[in-house]
């Protein structure tokens, strides 16, 4: 489900009333906030400045970033509306995150994520080194690492997101919700299509690893610390390492919610125990 | 045990004498250590004005986190105090800490744990929005992603740091030492109290994930890698991925020191060959 | 197989190509390019204008650093060879990998390597506050913790690197691949040879944890996610939480190729599926 | 005789053409070439860049600037057309001007009257407060202060510029050359119209100080060093301190030149030197 | 007459309204207005916080001048009386002056002045290398260059203020205003008391230089452009190049206003004229 | 008199017991003595670094100033013997200079100079892009703008500096004095030979404007304010506006002393006196 222009407009204002309360609020912060929030007349000026503040370095300068984000944002609407979707995927899922201004300031995962998708952008128009220098970026200042040719959906939860790492044809689904220390990792040397394929409403907990071109099915649920090496069916849980299916798996357990949406990361607990010595 | 006033003196003495032996010996570092320490009269100017360079961006100015930190260290002697037993820690309990001052200068974890106390207090005082925009800043530049409620006693050491995360409702008690990439996180998306409760003295190996509203008893052990998301009783230790407790569940081997003081990790290894195939 | 000088200005001939052809297309990169590589007679004054600007912060500024960087490099011919070795396995071994300018510019792995060697020549001169200042740059800016006391071989590549920590007493042979989140790490607190010894050819898993004065053999292989507190014979794999040599520890499985190489990471798999339930 | 489009492209052009040139004579100076004129696609986008990062401080970001000079520029064609103008009157009018990217580089006369036109611009959309914060740059940065009301034609020269002052109700016409040090200055402390008017295509010399609300009529010549305290009439010159008419207040001569576009700084040294002891 | 605390209060609070009405105004300045003066409790604070930002440079840091800044203000009150009996002056005498706050943000003169005043203050603490490098921070940032020994009174206008130099042993009184280029400098290289000493109520023009240990008595006006090389009597005018009296030397016209504070910079134009050709 | 390698090491030896002595007394500003000078090995180290740290800008990096100015230092002897005889230039005759280490790191005119040699070494090896970029940088940084072509000899002193500007075919002999807001311009859009020559010796006062092609001869004096478009012969003193020489045209006074040296800026007073109506 897109984000309308309506959807963007009303989150917008929230974000600029929170902002305005928490100005008032707190006289410390309220340069931080009219500087990253409150002079810009959109949500993707905003984020254009803040990424581009955030992400520059000496030899990238903020100018120049912020105009390769504006571009970006201002001739390419589904880079807004997946930010709306993402903003929306925090605010939902994660308690701490008490407010979208929090989560559009404060989140290095959301930042990260907004990023990567301006320079996957880049990487289809064939901006390759330009796209890479902007990804090298992500990984230095958030420790984010997606290479610039994955493809990644909307309504995306990087939970702290601190490690994250991404391959080059890694693939990941909507609503999908992706805790820190998460790899989606290539194995061997050899180029191709390689990495995960993540299905939407999947929910993959810190530290899991997955390797080599395998499948996680949609609404599948991957464990805090899995090392998964194998397909994963649809509403299944796996968890352990080497990550094995909750309930075996001729016949592994079904769930009906949508982890990636739900947040229930340890529902198997109770199934897992009974591997507890 | 606080730290007392004389305690204080002298470890503020000794991280001078030891700058001054540094900067003698090597003029190349002499300009970065009279900055950062030897041109102040306290410790609490020293670790304000170095957090303060730290945590800076291009829109959260030096001169505000300065203010900000120096304002809480004098106003709040506990800070203080907590800050002299986490350099105690760390110079006990870590032997590749050869002086009190390359703690102060260089340890990520113990700079990241002082600007969180900061950031809790000023969560405490109902400061929230600057709470959380300080909180971003420590996730940023030292990868440590602290939310500014949780609560952490004196005498923490997080060594290597990179990559900790710790929930909003998590506890961690006294002397406490945990090693890098270790999570306290949350499961569900509901709020509340969801998040582990770490007793005095315990350990945590590097990488464990801590999942949960659990209680990790006074003077427990976590293995590197484990997956925890169950009780570990006083004196026991967890391992593996799902955690057991080393000597079985019913009667779990207990041990006499504290691990978060000794740091002994692997203590368990002659019991844990066991299932070693 | 030391880097001869040949291949050293082939290596830096085929960095100033790329980065030309990488200008003209790129006129938004065309700045970064030019001040990183193109301005630069050499790779020793490129490397160190890159991490002098990469590394430095407001109290150790980039001069300094670039000054320092260039004299190690320009005196110590065996840090250029090293670093010719580390640019060539990254780019045989990683297929994202696509071209020498895009490692020299964008791996944080490449690029902590290089300035630990800087910090691990330090040390070794007996300036240590100097060598403990810039492994915590390194730290911050990379999320790489080595410590400056560490021996590195040559032909080495970090991949992705985020949340690599190496103590003190490691060693690591020459054409070693290792992936992020692996640790190097020490138990106890005391001091002396306390940390993992890496066999020349050995490959290390995403996640993998090592713990101890133990012993990776030559040419063995370490699975993701793995916890190591034992010795792994050469041309072995060891895999799991706590980690098993596959094939049993009494008759270990042997593979011919060098998997710091070959980076076949999951060749394991089909035996391991035997403990898959 | 404002600018045409023609015009504008061809000056576009050849400002790239040069800078092209001197990026590949000079690799040390390419990097600050493209990032200040080989990476833009535009004038006007090259010029809010090279004001935005020269007259950003800590507090007024390089981003901010950026935004609200590309702002004016785009939207005022009024604004193009008059640097357009000045980049030629500084080519036809100083020798030492060998070409235009030399002046959009490194004139910080032309840089300041840039900046003032967008202050201008500011200050008659009674945007006020912003319009002097940004003169106060002007200020800081390039010693030049011009009150952000005063209004200046096209074709204007500010040679060398270090110390000119330009006071708020002075008018400058077209076609004018005025050197450094120059004062444009009321008297009293009353409001009201207070400084003086310079008509088109006068000449001011070094030094010279005007003031009160006088008339320096088109094509006057005002010496270097001159205290001007009452009207000069057209194609007169005056000289001194206090400054008197050439040839005499009754009939003073009259040139035939325009000063302002001849630059003829010493023809009435003939005349003057009879007063000479 | 000292500011009093009340008045102390009452300019604060008008600063606070100015800015709190123009950050409403203006959001792309609140950031501005919010970091340099609202989120400050005191003049003291914000001042402090401003010339910290605006000196600072790569080799001295913004904290530590903030630091020097808000020890000197928070200790000594009479800088702070000075400060607000000269933001009255700039408030009173010139025109162009359309708020308190205007003059605090954007004055350079009056920064210029109270980061004298505290260099004065380290140079008669004997702490001399310190006040001379801020000096010299002085004079590049603002072209301001007036040596930390000059005594400088209360009620001062530097008026535009690029290009002033007062010398080591020059003093200044009460309620004097000077315009820019105006020097009050020394003669010979031998040292001692060898610069000008000016009254109390002086107005001194843009441009005059007045050289030596001279006395331009209480009450005196000093023409733009005049060059002074020998004491003017109180209540007369000096003007031309070198300077004379108006009205001759032996029976000077005396004037009954106060033109450091009334600004006439004119009155003398009727009786000069005669002199005029 | 060219300074030797024995005069050149007792300097350094001097500037860093200086810079020693005040880090002691004032840890204020340690930092900033030891990062300038008691780091460095050589004053041509220091010098471009502090060099390097002053002009550099977001878009010309501190490292590649650093890396130009150290590789002008250390190929060209001449550069550094000139920049001894300014520090002991402004040693000699300035009361106000205390130290060398004092002229080194605050005298704008001082450090104008030493960068402008550099400029001016560029724009002789046919590199004048390049040194019309540094030019411009002195000219933004210390309102000093001294064309790169200009030439000038050793023994400099610039005092105070602020608003010098020396044209592209100027000619400065040695030990020649220039204070403040001296311009030694051009006359005309006409390009060739067009600027003044200043012989060995001369001392010109503050605000002194000389225009055109003109010889002012070895050890004469041009008054402060002064405006001269005549010949001034040798020995002989020019003053007023225009200037006149004092003793009249015919057989003008002649002075027996090197005002370059004694800095006798009024010795004329008592003849000029004369003209003091």
């Amino acid at each position: 489900m897109p984000a309308t222009d309506e959807e963007d407009t009303w989150v917008w204002s929230q974000i600029k009333a929170e902002a305005k309360r928490d100005a008032e609020a707190e006289p410390a912060l309220a340069s931080y906030l009219y500087s990253t929030i409150l002079s810009h007349s959109s949500l993707d000026r905003s984020l254009s400045f803040h990424l581009g503040n955030k992400l520059c370095s000496s030899t990238l300068l903020s100018t120049l970033l912020y105009d390769l984000f504006l571009n970006a944002f201002s001739s390419d609407s589904n880079l807004r509306s997946a930010a709306i979707a993402d903003l929306r995927a925090a605010r939902e899922r994660d308690p701490a995150c008490v407010s979208y201004s929090h989560c559009l300031l404060n989140y290095k995962g959301f930042l990260s994520c907004q990023a990567h998708r301006v320079a996957h952008k880049l990487w289809t128009e064939a901006r390759r080194p330009l796209a890479l220098a902007l990804s090298s970026r992500i990984a230095d200042v958030f420790a984010v690492d997606i290479h610039p040719a994955a493809r990644i959906g909307k309504g995306i939860l990087f939970d702290h997101a601190t490690g994250v790492v991404v391959g080059e044809t890694a693939v990941i689904g909507n609503n999908v919700s992706i805790l820190h220390h998460v790899t989606l990792g290539g194995t061997g040397k050899v180029g191709g299509d390689r990495h995960p394929k993540i299905g939407d409403g999947v929910l993959i907990g810190a530290g899991a690893t997955i390797l080599g071109n395998v499948k996680i099915g949609e609404g599948a649920k991957i464990g805090a610390g899995s090392v998964v090496l194998i397909d994963v069916p649809p509403r299944t849980t796996a968890v352990g390492n080497p990550a094995r299916l909750v309930g075996g798996k001729e016949r592994p357990s079904k769930h009906e919610d949508v982890p990636g949406e739900s947040m229930d990361h340890t529902s198997f607990i109770s199934e897992w125990s009974d591997y507890i010595i």
